[in-house]
């Protein structure tokens, strides 16, 4: 992938017309954020832009997707953002993973799967990028655009609370909200806003909390016999991961979550002292230094001993006693 | 109280010396940051200072406390920081309430208790204005002065979700990482991290929550007896009362907060549509439009019905069915 400055990707998306801005599979805040954001700006110039995702986009985040008309255009100009690998661009829209044309992204660990990119793992959010990419276009940031913006921000940091935030997350945030952003509302939203199920499936999963390497680590379970007695939807479990870190001397939290039979989703979050991302590659998966995942087949008991051990081995290491 | 202007504010700190600066009681971060923030500005200016309240302060703010030495003097100049009224100076120290020369303050209800102030309901925490303080007196920030100003303001945005929350609040955020806050050190530690004392107590207490209104306003119950069942202290419950708001639909969230036999603290919270400091001053109390207080005597039965009436009222005045 050729690395393209910050100017040139301004240029490149200037350049062209019917423009196709992937998201990744099971799109978070900051996809949806970064694609819709991108998009609005690009319309904002006259350009054909839509958004695409293999996945549904939950119906907390209407505020934003229902600011932009659905177009219907022949892609001439294939661009992703947030995607650190082909294989995120979902099932449904495979078709696109050989021809990107731009990745603009925010993990260091981008397999620089497109023609051309930029990729800055010192941004919080990948819509910290996008905000700069759209002042480079000359667009206006509208109050829509802001909202989308902002959202990626406060999402991909946890609410200011990763250790991947930084002045200019902040700055960026300030300057979304002075164009009309509500930024209040989209944390509350975002972050307090529970409906009952989430209250009763977060319930069920925080009864199974066990601690390990006193209290070092912390491990919850989410299953789908949890789902099925909470009636709770993807949306409602969204962010139970970071549940188990949250308890005080926890260094790395753990949740075991149910897909299939013997297959387990792991999230593992990181106080900052374990690179978790470490941890997951070990199974085959990757993510940040604070905030990773990766698949385990077994059944529950056998994937949250390999898990557990893992991380113990994890934490000994940066106490210096391996 | 004659309002002098930030300048204003600025010259009257510099002019004294011995400066004594008044924190309210049951002090919250806020509190805390603004008198620390303020002391550790004023002593590199060469001057005595030193925070006084008449409650004990928490220890999780100790990365806060421990950054500035005991200091003993004849106080020459009484400075109180985010207290609103003389009765908020508790009552271990309420030798101060009637000689408060300089009052630093964000509530819009503030009585005007000091000789002098400035009162800027504008500044979502009170810690915005020090920090605007300390730049016009000429003193430099540090990074502990930084994590003082960071955390009155992160805590009194409830970590950006307030409606109080402007860019201005954003932006001095990020001058404070700038000047070495660890801003995602202090939201995790003010936010995300619980105790299992915390954990236990939340749950007690979430099983009390009832609606009402069709759900648009909900009501939890914090009692001694669930305190002694999780040996919470005061700092385990703190936030507590932000919990019912969190539920979707709910409008107005109400914490009953057992005190003494048959004397209850409310805590009502909004989204923002119901200003809830009035609805607490009708029964003496008061606070913000978001967040406000009061004290109602009677049995738990009772004073429920009391303050549910009344939001319940609340709620449909602004539905204009009243």
């Amino acid at each position: 992938m050729k690395i393209l400055t910050l100017n040139e990707i301004a240029a490149r998306l200037k350049e062209h017309d019917n423009i196709l801005v992937l998201m990744h599979k099971s799109p978070d805040g900051d996809a949806v954020g970064c694609a819709y954001g991108l998009c609005l700006a690009l319309r904002q110039l006259g350009k054909n832009a839509m958004p695409l995702c293999s996945d549904a986009i939950d119906k907390k985040y209407g505020y934003i997707t229902s600011k932009l008309p659905e177009q219907h255009f022949e892609p001439q100009y294939i661009v992703t953002v947030d995607i650190a690998a082909a294989h995120l661009i979902g099932e449904e829209i495979k078709q696109y993973r050989e021809c990107v044309d731009l990745c603009i992204d925010h993990h260091g660990s981008n397999t620089g799967f497109a023609k051309e990119g930029y990729v800055d793992a010192d941004s919080g959010a990948c819509a910290e990028i996008i905000a700069k990419v759209i002042e480079r276009m000359g667009a206006d940031i509208d109050s829509d655009t802001a909202n989308a913006i902002f959202t990626g921000i406060s999402t991909d940091t946890g609410c200011f609370k990763y250790s991947n935030t930084t002045s200019n997350t902040y700055r960026i945030a300030a300057d979304m909200i002075d164009k009309g952003a509500d930024g209040a509302y989209i944390n509350r939203i975002m972050f307090d806003t529970k409906s009952r199920a989430r209250l009763e499936v977060e319930r069920l999963a925080l009864e199974t909390m066990t601690f390990f390497d006193d209290g070092k680590i912390a491990v919850i379970c989410l299953t789908n016999k949890m789902r099925e007695l909470s009636k709770a939807t993807e949306g409602d479990t969204e962010g139970i991961s970071s549940l188990p870190r949250q308890i005080e001397g926890v260094k790395v939290g753990i949740t075991l979550n149910e897909k299939d039979e013997n297959q387990f989703k792991i999230s593992a979050r990181s106080t900052g002292d374990v690179d978790v991302s470490k941890l997951c590659a070990r199974f085959g998966g990757g993510g940040h230094k604070g905030a990773a995942g990766c698949l385990i087949a077994g059944t529950l008991e056998e994937v949250r001993e390999k898990i557990t051990a893992a991380a113990i081995e994890a934490v000994k290491e940066i106490s210096g006693e391996v």
